[in-house]
């Protein structure tokens, strides 16, 4: 359903307006940006209410994708969607979509074999590419700890490369005697607790993955804070056991999209039994 | 020497002027901002030619670092250091330094056993994180094949935390037949050349560290190319093994500094024998 919208105030742009703005439709929406995040959403659990886009992007993208019948694509020139999003939006296509529930922490846990767990991480980048990182290193799904930031927000959409769309995620409890439960939750499925943290006198990595017969542990969940505080106490006195990557003396910690990333890497490693090693 | 300077034209202030712009003092000098990053400038092979900062950051900075007493010093307001940067530099703290010339290829590799060789990877936050990754796990040298970015870029500096100020780094050739010839060097010199692939079929990083009996390799060059493009085959047909880090179906490659870490983390790992497991 194809649809010319030359005047900027048209409501039906209300889904992609003032986009920079606090209390913009993206605090209730899910906003997807480029054609291979909405291609993403397309295909995502959220229901998608809108396409908007430049008429050579739409053409494109409407070649290469299948996309309802029914649903409003609005064509827009480069200036009224300026307009409307409050930037220059050079990719030229953007998709709403309403937010769906959170699937259950129970039915999230039921087939994964292995988890992060998210605390105090409000950087939205970080999380992006904490969900790009887990996609592509076969994570099961991410789960929210206290003081995250939002999941759906437009940036962590954008920099996951739309995985946030795909892969399961859950919040876990908001409050710190919840929070500890809730973590218990995660042991009584079944899940090794296992905290990064730059403690030198944390296991290896390598090692916090293995049991004593060296054989990889069934369910792991991994917990990982916030760069520079790090996980809370509170927090890693539940877990198994605190794992550290080795660091260069003198040196600052890791970005937690990379620490996140080799411990994903590490994880997938285990797995592999036998190596040639 | 501290003097305070009220006039935005101030020659004085040159090498910290319009450096968004693209013939700004960073692209024949070394800009470094923030306490963390100035304090390592200071410390650096790079000659430094002055600091500039509001009153307040000036206090204490040196409260806590050793600055030469006959290193400018200039004392600027917040109005006038945005006039003269071409921005606002919340910061309010920035060092400039000379170029030094590059350390020779042969003291580059004397003491090393890990480097890393980039290909084509131009952009400058990757080249930054690539640093500070590379810094933390361990590295001994970054090594610059063809096509680039420039690794004293400002931005390149800020997203490295100042590593790339510590750390030595030298440019191999710059055309496509010397390119090989300068990996010819590095094989000469005793290094193991492991070319990083997204490619299925190449062996698993793990198992590219080591040789048949499961050591280590004594020296190591890991190859990056950049995101997107890789490696070109040209780079990769003189390397003794391509190694691949596992990747989920249907997923996107990682982040050029992120897979470097993960290869740093790995080449750490292969040096820790034994292991428990």
């Amino acid at each position: 359903m194809r649809i010319r919208i030359d005047d900027p105030a048209d409501p039906r742009l209300d889904d992609v307006r003032d986009l920079n703005r606090s209390d913009a439709a993206e605090r209730r929406l899910v906003i997807a940006e480029g054609p291979l995040v909405v291609g993403r959403l397309l295909e995502s659990r959220f229901p998608v209410r809108c396409l908007v886009g430049f008429p050579g992007r739409i053409d494109s993208f409407l070649a290469e994708n299948d996309v309802p019948a029914d649903l409003p694509v609005y064509e827009v020139s480069r200036e009224v969607l300026a307009e409307v999003a409050g930037f220059d939006m050079h990719r030229g296509l953007l998709a709403a979509a309403d937010r769906a529930p959170e699937p259950e922490l129970g039915e999230v846990l039921a087939e994964a074999r292995t988890v992060v767990v998210l605390e105090g991480v409000g950087d939205h980048e970080n999380i992006g590419s904490m969900f790009r990182n887990a996609a592509g290193m076969g994570i099961d799904a991410v789960l929210f700890g206290n003081g995250c930031g939002d999941p759906l927000y437009r940036r962590v959409v954008r920099v996951s490369m739309g995985h946030v769309l795909r892969m399961p995620f859950a919040h876990l409890a908001g409050t710190y005697t919840t929070w500890q439960r809730s973590l218990q939750q995660l042991t009584d499925a079944g899940f090794h607790l296992v905290s990064l943290t730059p403690d030198p006198g944390a296991a290896h990595l390598a090692d916090a993955l293995v049991d004593e017969q060296g054989q990889p542990w069934g369910k792991v969940a991994l917990l990982v804070g916030a760069e520079g505080p790090g996980l809370t106490e509170h927090a890693m006195r539940v877990t198994d056991i605190r794992a550290r990557i080795p660091m260069a003396p003198g040196t600052d910690s890791l970005n937690l999209a990379t620490s996140a990333a080799i411990a994903f890497y590490e994880r997938d490693r285990s797995l592999l039994q036998p190596r040639s090693e």
